[in-house]
Parts: C-alpha cells; sequence; structure tokens
C-alpha cells in the first residue's frame, strides 16, 4: 500500500514538473520578461543579466577570441520555437579562448536587437550559441539593420521558416559569410552576461560584435513577423 | 531663528523637489521602465497601464470617435526631447467623445512601436495625444512599418530634427493625410489605458488604428536614431 502511495506521489509529481516546464514564457502579459523571475529567480536576481545597453567607446578593436573559425554548414535544422528561429546540428565553427575550445551548437535571432549600443538599437540581434566540453558558453551577437540591399546569408533561413513548432532541412548555409561581414570580429565588446531567455543562467561570454550588417527589407519583416517582438529589456550592468 | 530655520527647510525640500524632477526617466539602466516606479507609484501599481499586446481580433470596424477632424497645419514647432521626437503648436485637429471635444495637444513617435498586435510590433507608433476641457486624454496611435515607399507626411518632419533639447519651427505638415490613411480610423481597439511614460496617469481614452501604414527605409533610420529604443514594456491588461 505505501509502495503505491508512493507511486502515485512520484506520478503526481512529474505531471506538477510538466505543467511547469509546458507554462513557457514570452514577451507579453503574465509570462512576459517582467516575469521570468516565476520561471527561475537568477532572471530576476541575477547580477550580471544580459542583454545591456553599451556604450559605444566600450567596443574594442581586435579584442577577440584567440580563433575564430566559421566554415560553411551542409544539411543543418531550421526550427520555429515560436519565441524564435533556431538553427542547429551539423555547424562547423569554433572559438578558442584562453586555450579553451568551444564549438557552435546553434544560432538564432531577436527582432528588435537585445543588445543596445548608446540607447539605439538595430533591427535584428543574431546569437551564435558556443559551449565547450563543460557547458561553458560563450555566444556572438551580431547586429543587422534593414537595408536596399538584401543579405544572401539569411536567404536560405527566410524562404525555410517552419510552421510554429515544426522544423525543416537546409541544405547549405554559407556560414563563412556571417564572420567574413564583421571581419572576423575585428571590433567587439567582451563581457560575463547570461542567457537573454529563462533560466537566464550566468556565466555567459559574450562577444557583442560591430559593425552591423544589413539585412533585406522583405528578408527583415518575414523574420520579424515570424518571431514577434522577442527582445528582453536591457538590464541593469553589473555594479550600476 | 524659527522662521529662519523654516526657509531653509523650505529652501532644501524644493532643491530635492527639483532633483527628483531632473532625474529624468529613460529606457535603460536604472532609470529604464523597469524602475519608473521611483519615478511614479502607478508606473508601477496601476492596473490599466499601457501598452498592451492587442489580439487582432479584438479590433473593431467602425468603432471610432463621433467625429474625427485632422485639419493640415502651419507654422508647428518640433522638439528634440531626447527620448521623443514631439510636434506641438498650432494643430488643429479634434475628436469628439460623447458630445466631449478633444483638440490635439501635441504628436510623438516611439521605435518601435509600444503596443503589440498578437505578439507582433511594428517598426514606429505615432502618438496622437489630444485632451478635452477638464485635461481628461484621448491618444490615437498609429502603426508605421519600413517600406519601399516613403511617406511624405513624415519628410518635413524628418528633415527637421533638431539637435536633443532643441526646437525648429515647421512651415506645413500635412495632418489631414494621417488620418485619410488610415480610413478616418475605420479599424480601431479602444480601451481605457495610461501614458506609457512617467507619470504613467491612467484614464487615457486610447484608439488604437489599423491599418499598419508605410514608412521610406531612410526616414524610419533617422527617426529611430534620433530617438534610439524608447518602447515601454507591455503591461499586464486589466483583469489578467
Amino acid at each position: 500500500m505505501m509502495k503505491l502511495f508512493l507511486t502515485f506521489v512520484i506520478f503526481f509529481s512529474l505531471i506538477q514538473i510538466s505543467t511547469i516546464f509546458a507554462a513557457d514564457f514570452s514577451y507579453s502579459g503574465t509570462t512576459g520578461p517582467a516575469f521570468w523571475g516565476n520561471f527561475n529567480e537568477t532572471c530576476l536576481k541575477g547580477k550580471n543579466q544580459s542583454p545591456i545597453d553599451i556604450p559605444y567607446n566600450e567596443f574594442i578593436k581586435f579584442s577577440k577570441p584567440d580563433d575564430v573559425e566559421f566554415h560553411d554548414a551542409h544539411d543543418v535544422v531550421i526550427e520555429n520555437k515560436g519565441h524564435t528561429i533556431e538553427i542547429s546540428k551539423n555547424l562547423d565553427a569554433k572559438l578558442k579562448i584562453k586555450d579553451n575550445e568551444y564549438n557552435l551548437l546553434q544560432f538564432h535571432f531577436h527582432t528588435p536587437s537585445e543588445h543596445r549600443v548608446n540607447g539605439k538599437y538595430y533591427d535584428v540581434e543574431a546569437h551564435f550559441v558556443f559551449t565547450d566540453t563543460k557547458d561553458n558558453l560563450s555566444v556572438i551577437g551580431v547586429f543587422y539593420d534593414v537595408s536596399d540591399r538584401r543579405n544572401r546569408f539569411f536567404d536560405p533561413i527566410i524562404y525555410n521558416i517552419p510552421d510554429e513548432n515544426a522544423k525543416k532541412t537546409i541544405d547549405f548555409i554559407k556560414l563563412s559569410s556571417v564572420i567574413e561581414d564583421i571581419n572576423w570580429m575585428n571590433s567587439t565588446y567582451n563581457y560575463f552576461g547570461s542567457l537573454t531567455t529563462p533560466p537566464c543562467s550566468e556565466g555567459v561570454n559574450w562577444w557583442v560584435a560591430y559593425p552591423v550588417q544589413p539585412i533585406g527589407k522583405n528578408q527583415y519583416l518575414k523574420l520579424r513577423d515570424a518571431m514577434g517582438f522577442n527582445s528582453r529589456y536591457t538590464q541593469v550592468r553589473n555594479g550600476e
């Protein structure tokens, strides 16, 4: 009888846990950024949260990882996660930071940009998320502004945006162009921050890159309207 | 002696009050939207705060003020208030709501839009702020999206953006085109909300209008970069 009782307790605990995880975060209403502390305390009480508003004069030339490699990718997976569009699998890119190698796990997009520079924002921010073997995280942020010129890097992504909660495979992504366009990270703002979505985990080694890149008007509008507003408001900088 | 003491008390109280008002609100850091409760409690505790995320199916056709008049305007004043670009003086536009006449006091812009529709945002939102003789407020919100087509209504505004905290005079603004373009408010979401900046006063009669209007790419980028990010995050809807 006791065993049956315990089984019931465990069973209903699992239901409750799955319910908590099912109550997904969002960008408005009672599951919006102001309430993310309900998902994870770090979102509310963390002292090194991202994104932040970066003073322009703190971007530094030649401050970059020791090694940056972005190779073109084949047969990657694109997923519409509702709150973002994410590309993962078969990505071949890496960073080296102090002899520690980080590999590209996935990249995704935010509209409008999450980081700001001198209070200004940009139309899109891409986040390239890297991990090392100890699950340390490092993220490269790249800004894009609407332009007359379309950006060919975005073409296979925009043309293949799946329905919400669905996935597709993309044959080829010219990942090398991303890093070429930002001059192999020739000017960056490097800081320790957090994930910009729950659980808002800290210790993320951020590299926000300059200059801002172009994205075509139609590319931008399609990406923006597929995701909607998915930008956490800027957090107070450490020590402020 | 007592009189001198009281004079000192009043003097230093006035200094303190002026310091509080001088510490202007902003859109990031410790004076950003999450801290506006420090400027005015209503921003934190108000139950009918704006902006909000509006369900698309709640926009209603033919729900509009009894009378809507927008006349073209001459010799208006444009001011760069740092956190927004505002146009005032010599504006000739009015609304009638239940026999109450509201006159256009000023209009200004937000990038990105403050209101959202089904979680989606637009590139610009204009707020046309009306008052009646009892200082009741009614605001018309109009959305603009970046487009290949420039919007001639914006030309005199974009070409005359003053330096921060400065003003200029604009000869002519084709104010009538705003309301023609949105079909004289043929489809709106009408609700009682608040100012979207401190003091976040409530009782504002909002008319968020559809459809979304075009703004040229260069017009948009100039307006956006003159103001930077000036969009309060969406508030919880009354009763949620």
